[in-house]
């Protein structure tokens, strides 16, 4: 469900004080996001607090379909409300990481993929006819606030057309709008993602870790103090609520009996 | 003066609940903006609230060459003040409208033309030897501050240069600083923009409002609540006193007394 | 040290009330800024108020290696506290001269070169095999939180990963990112930094300082009023605890017994 793969943190050397942690999402056929999942992301990310740094992949061609919206529909709604917890601690804990979190997005990345990515520190995208982007209104959901707000704070101007249409972009879209930082081909996007969390690995590590700090704090505020649940807790009943709405329900439903 | 065209919601289908309202401006030779064009785009895109969109197109090569100068010269200041405030109406009326709307910029929109436009939700260039931007300060005015915000907030950093220099942009620097959102040839402007206001139209309505609603607040907080007068007021009149400037006056008259 | 030329306002026309006063770096090998050329930067930009505008320059590939690192490893803390005042000295003259600051950046511009750059009006980069940001992280410093805003007021979401990689980037991405404005070959680069200093200064005064004056605000606040030294005392002092922190020191004088 997701692979942990420690790497030295030079390409022929040992590994010292601390890898870099590689999380690959494995979770045939399309990577789905169901609680599980997220909260392996959640504590696998927590808990490489004193490694180098942190990599998060996919499989060749496909990072994350986004949420498991076919098996969201078996979940009553304790079993949603957990879900929606699960994607508030996975994200929250890949922004408020420790260290840096790289994106190795090898493939399409639609909706929770994206909302993976975009709390990360940074993006290599593979080329090709792949997509990203916040697709919720396209389903009939709704990205919530914390969510816009970590996305705007990377596009910009870009956010209010792109999740108003509930846009999925190209590889070279997410590039100009800063959704994305570097492109290269999907079998290179491992390599290069390693290559640059290497590098930011060894990099003076108290000057890179308190820039970092300071530049990251307005994305580390959104998701409140770390002894407080209220946030989690109004981002949670937000989700259900959403999921749950009728329209919401007829048109996810319609996308599984249709096919 | 302005050409009213309600369009299907689908391509080959019937008018359902409400169409796309495409508003040409035609007001030849250039589509000049005086008081009366103002006055009829803030009416029909006020009075488009309960159709599924809104789109504001030119003819090809032209969107508008800006608010009429020459006529303005003609007016007194009573005169002028009306004319600013139904600049004021209209940019309110897009900014603050229940349903998107969808520019197709048919070809050249300086001054006047990009205020309208960057009110909107999405737009659609023309490529070719086309120029927009803000360049109110090459004719010695003076883009107030209502109109410099919402140009930063979609062009963000490259605000300050273009606004100072009252720089007009070809259309590929527009795409690049984020001014619109795509380009395409100058006879597939309007069928582009068409169709995006239709994919936009035919997204699920509520959550698609709401989401447009949240990222739209900042915008539409800039008009100020729709009981006051007094922002509309401040605007009036800051921009009669630039318009009679004794610097700006010279300058306007030689425009055309040069000619 | 630092060549002053005077440039009359148009190309073939005599100096009329000002110049465009161009001021380039010349202290070779690399035009490394130490405390005396950077007084004479603030000074000369201070001292050009009623110039028609400001060019800063450097020499073709090279327009400043940043600060005279080795230079510093010399000085005592006194000495490394003046050399941040007039740091500060020299980027609060740019960020808040009374007229345009337009940047040749002639070739590698890195750190201290990207601080100055950053706070100037415009900036044509030569296109080549050259490098730009501020890679301070990268030799065991910090850009501190003046400069991080200054530098993401530029460049919005892609402040974060550029500064926590303290990464050097290349022409074409520092023109993606919004870091500079214009690129063009390293032989044109005087000329048109030139052409769009005499083009700002041909615009009508008034309009133009006055949308100037609105837009630049936010970056004028940042420098605190004039009449206070404590933010120029907290910077300098943050400098130099920064400077002498063992770790920056066991790299920064690494960085010269190594060659």
């Amino acid at each position: 469900m997701l692979e942990v793969i420690d790497h030295a943190l030079s390409a022929d050397g040992p590994a010292g004080a601390g890898a870099i942690r590689e999380l690959r999402l494995a979770r045939p056929p399309v990577n789905a996001l169901n609680a599980e999942l997220l909260a392996r992301i959640a504590d696998a990310v927590s808990g490489a607090a004193t490694e180098a740094g942190v990599l998060i992949t996919g499989q060749p061609g496909l990072f994350s379909a986004g949420l498991d919206v076919r098996g969201m529909l078996e979940l009553d709604r304790p079993g949603i409300e957990n879900l929606f917890e699960q994607l508030w601690r996975a994200t929250r804990a890949i922004a408020c990481s420790s260290v840096p979190v790289v994106f190795g997005l090898t493939g399409h990345s639609p909706a929770g993929g994206t909302v993976l990515a975009i709390n990360g520190d940074y993006r290599v995208m593979a080329l090709g006819d792949f997509r990203l982007g916040l697709n919720e209104v396209q389903v009939g959901l709704i990205p919530g606030p914390p969510i816009c707000h970590v996305f705007q704070r990377l596009v910009g101007g870009h956010a209010g057309q792109l999740l108003t249409r509930g846009a999925l972009v190209d590889p070279a879209a997410a590039l100009r709008v800063g959704l994305v930082d570097e492109l290269c081909d999907v079998s290179q996007v491992v390599p290069r993602a390693l290559t640059m969390a290497r590098e930011i690995a060894a990099l003076p590590r108290g000057p890179m870790l308190q820039t970092r700090t300071m530049m990251r704090q307005p994305l580390v505020d959104l998701y409140g103090p770390a002894a407080s649940a209220s946030r989690q807790r109004e981002f949670t009943v937000m989700g259900a609520d959403m999921w749950f709405a009728p329209e919401a329900q007829s048109r996810l439903r319609a996308l599984f009996t249709k096919r």
